[in-house]
């Protein structure tokens, strides 16, 4: 490739893209982990610069035509694709309407979290009304859409119709709601009781990571309220997580959802390096990646077969009482419950498929936000069965809607759905995967997934991954499936 | 002030400049405090990218517009001087010779570690001659320059002089080298022996850069190999030290060395936030503000007084049979020695006299690069009464000929010197200084050097700090007037 060629012409566009990015998420990564609180003001500042920067170059009309002319000159047709998505979209939304949006949510912000308080819908609801229309507004921006929530749910997963999310979602709830209402009626396990030491904690998730796939040279472990994973660039990947000394968990199935997100990133394609294509393709297939080490390998009998008898020997005393099929029980409890970030496995994704249904009916319109409280509690009731009590406990507990963030919560369940799709894909391919997992052996799970997931990096859609895996599209009965033989066994229920 | 005051376009085109200083701040923190090591080619590209940006601002042509404007409009004449300064010595040297100088350092880096492993001068000589062939020619960019070497030492001292340097190190070296001798013949304290717990030095360090001044909203202690300081933006310094465990000394006086270059930045004027003029003005008053806390105060009787108790108490057996006397002579002990980062508070100036008298020559040419070997050993007799064994422990001991980094040397000793001259002011100024010392209180100090040294950033000159606060001009005699004083009674040296 000669200096000349469009082609590098183009990667020297994206490299410069990619180190400002690069720069914002070292900056951001400081924010949540290591800087002062006192510093917030002039990282805000600075945090925007940098990002306007990046901004301006992706907007910037050069780029489309350099898209074109590398194309042409057989650049990767995945990074041009994915790199025109981003252009174009970012060029479609005004500055000005960009701008609005930041403000509304930073004025919702404060707002929000006082109704939530005082779990009072009235408070909230002007603001809610206010980033709705916003995100009207934005919808408004990509005319040729089958759905105005399309063009919502396009920044997060690619390619994916509303449409389909519905189909996909209706089947799901109809699938799950017998093996819930059969749940419903069981005894609890005991909780875990004793003390589970920070070290101890750290000392097991650090060694959990570096099995899973880490070497020390190349990842970081440490502690933010809100646990994330970043690759900030190759070679380097951060991941934090919580600690909490009454439940040992919660940090562990944090940390291994994290390294899922991570391994993710870290084993894209070193040679989409500064392209900007070398991140997740859509948050689903992300959220795929850290439910599968979290859930399917995380809270497996398998993988505790090895590492339950590590985790006896670090927490001493307080585990000792504690069989592997305790142990397991207490891993695998189900609740229908009120609070979507502390639901099981089981009913996680009903929590979604309400908030999915009420985000698209409130942007049709079909659905006043001075409503949405009375939506939601007699939707909570049809699909789990729980009384919500107030708002705090129901419409109010996400912070989402107050950025006016739409179309981002079906990822999460997106995500529960593909890592079942995954899962079974990966134990077809792989001989005795099970056993390889009961020897604390990740290697065959995590090369599977690398060349089938992962080192595409941005330059295959969900849809193309899935179907190159599983040969089929976005489906929720291997989610089904999954769960109900899996909890079938657990809770002694009879197969219908 | 309107929006078309040129002092507010201004100061909207220095914040972002400052911001992405901010940003560069920030990954030069990360790279050397947190991040891991596989991420070091993609951290070398983004900073590049980073500061290549910041640079083009810096240069623009409408900056120097704007300053003019500005000017003209009544914005702070300190803030003019010092960002035209960074305008026009940034315009003043072309690009490209910026980028060979960069180059030639990389190249050199290898080169020199090879030459010190082996100890070889005459394989670093081609390198060295290359760099300086460079900085000559940077030199040549400011023709003006009563000195060639002037152009190379007002990037850290600006404003300062080679002849007015090369004056105060003759007295100096004059006054210091009768106390050296008479020490050299003196027999050595025993060292302090036993374990000392990283816990327990971090838990000091916190509790004594708390007490000399800041808050935990405000900084964060970190480790790196190489200890340093950072403010990041307001409210935010991050302090590093390192810590053995067989010397609690070093830990504590690098820390207290670093918290007085982190508290200087810190109690800059939070209305020069944003001009990039919130930092420090010179290396060399920088210098003085972390050698007054590691040495006027940190080696002190009167600072001990309160800390060595709560010392022991730490420590526990390591210090039990350890009194306060036999601590003093410890942090205080004097050698006259070969290597400069290991010097005495003594000694130490005299490497930096060899150094600048070396560079000076080689600079004008009276110095011939392969004769530099012998000229350091026959100088380092005479300055030290020392002899030198290899080049390793000589001319090759320090990475900054390396870089070609000239005229960056003598602010370590303008650092001495400065902090001798502000101890015997703010001594003056401050009733019974010594008293709040001893008893803990660090307020008063800090406080006089906020009010007179550190609020004005950017916007006083050394020599104006200097002529405010000690009515003169930098002078060597404070220094070797403590230094003659306290080592003589430490010593027992009858005075002359």
């Amino acid at each position: 490739m000669s200096a000349d060629d469009p082609r590098a012409a183009l990667r020297e566009r994206l490299r410069e893209l990619d180190d400002l990015q690069h720069a914002s998420r070292v900056l951001g990564w400081d924010q949540q982990v290591a800087m002062p609180a006192a510093g917030t003001a002039a990282r805000g500042r600075a945090g925007g610069t940098v990002e306007r920067l990046a901004h301006e170059r992706l907007t910037d009309p050069e780029l489309g035509s350099l898209l074109d002319a590398a194309e042409a000159a057989g650049e990767d047709p995945g990074v041009i694709r994915a790199v025109r998505r981003d252009h174009e979209r970012a060029r479609r939304v005004p500055g000005e309407l960009v701008a609005e949006i930041a403000q509304a949510a930073a004025d919702a912000q404060p707002v929000w979290q006082k109704a939530r308080e005082t779990s009072d819908f009235a408070l909230f609801a002007p603001a809610l009304k206010r980033n709705l229309e916003l995100r009207r507004r934005v919808a408004a921006c990509f005319p040729e859409a089958a759905h105005p929530y399309d063009a919502l749910l396009d920044q997060f997963e690619p390619e994916m119709t509303t449409a389909e999310v519905r189909s996909v979602f209706d089947r799901l709830q109809a699938g799950l709601r017998p093996l819930i209402a059969a749940i419903a009626g069981k005894p609890l396990p005991d909780p875990l009781g004793g003390v589970y030491p920070v070290d101890a904690q750290r000392t097991l998730s650090l060694e959990i990571g570096r099995t899973i796939g880490f070497d020390d040279e190349s990842w970081r472990l440490d502690v933010s309220t809100h646990p994330f994973s970043q690759k900030v660039g190759p070679g380097d990947v951060r991941v934090t997580t919580r600690y909490d000394e009454a439940d040992p968990l919660s940090g562990l199935l944090s940390t291994l959802h994290e390294v899922g997100h991570g391994l993710y990133e870290f084993q894209v394609d070193p040679a989409l390096a500064g392209t900007t294509a070398d991140t997740g393709t859509s948050l689903g297939i992300h959220e795929s990646q850290s439910r599968l080490w979290e859930n399917q390998v995380g809270r497996s009998r398998a993988f505790w077969a090895h590492w339950y008898p590590r985790a006896q020997e670090l927490f001493g005393d307080a585990l000792a009482g504690v069989d592997l099929d305790a142990f397991l029980r207490a891993v695998n409890v189900v609740r229908p419950s009120l609070i979507r970030v502390e639901a099981d496995e089981v009913t996680y994704a009903m929590h979604i498929v309400l908030r999915f249904e009420l985000e698209v009916a409130m942007l049709e319109g079909s659905l006043e936000v001075d409503d949405l409280p009375a939506a939601w509690n007699a939707r909570m009731s049809e699909l789990l069965g729980v009384d919500v009590p107030d708002d705090a406990h129901g419409v109010l507990q996400d912070i989402h809607w107050s950025f006016g963030e739409l179309g981002y919560f079906p990822t999460y369940a997106l995500g529960s759905i593909i890592s079942a799709q995954l899962w079974e894909a990966a134990g077809a391919a792989i001989p005795d995967l099970e056993g390889a997992i009961s020897r604390g052996d990740a290697a065959p799970l995590r090369a599977w997934l690398g060349e089938n997931v992962h080192r595409h990096g941005r330059t295959r859609t969900t849809d193309e991954i899935l179907r190159a895996t599983t040969g089929g599209p976005l489906d929720p009965d291997p989610l089904v499936r999954y769960l109900t033989t899996k909890f079938g066994a657990l809770y002694g229920l009879v197969p219908s």
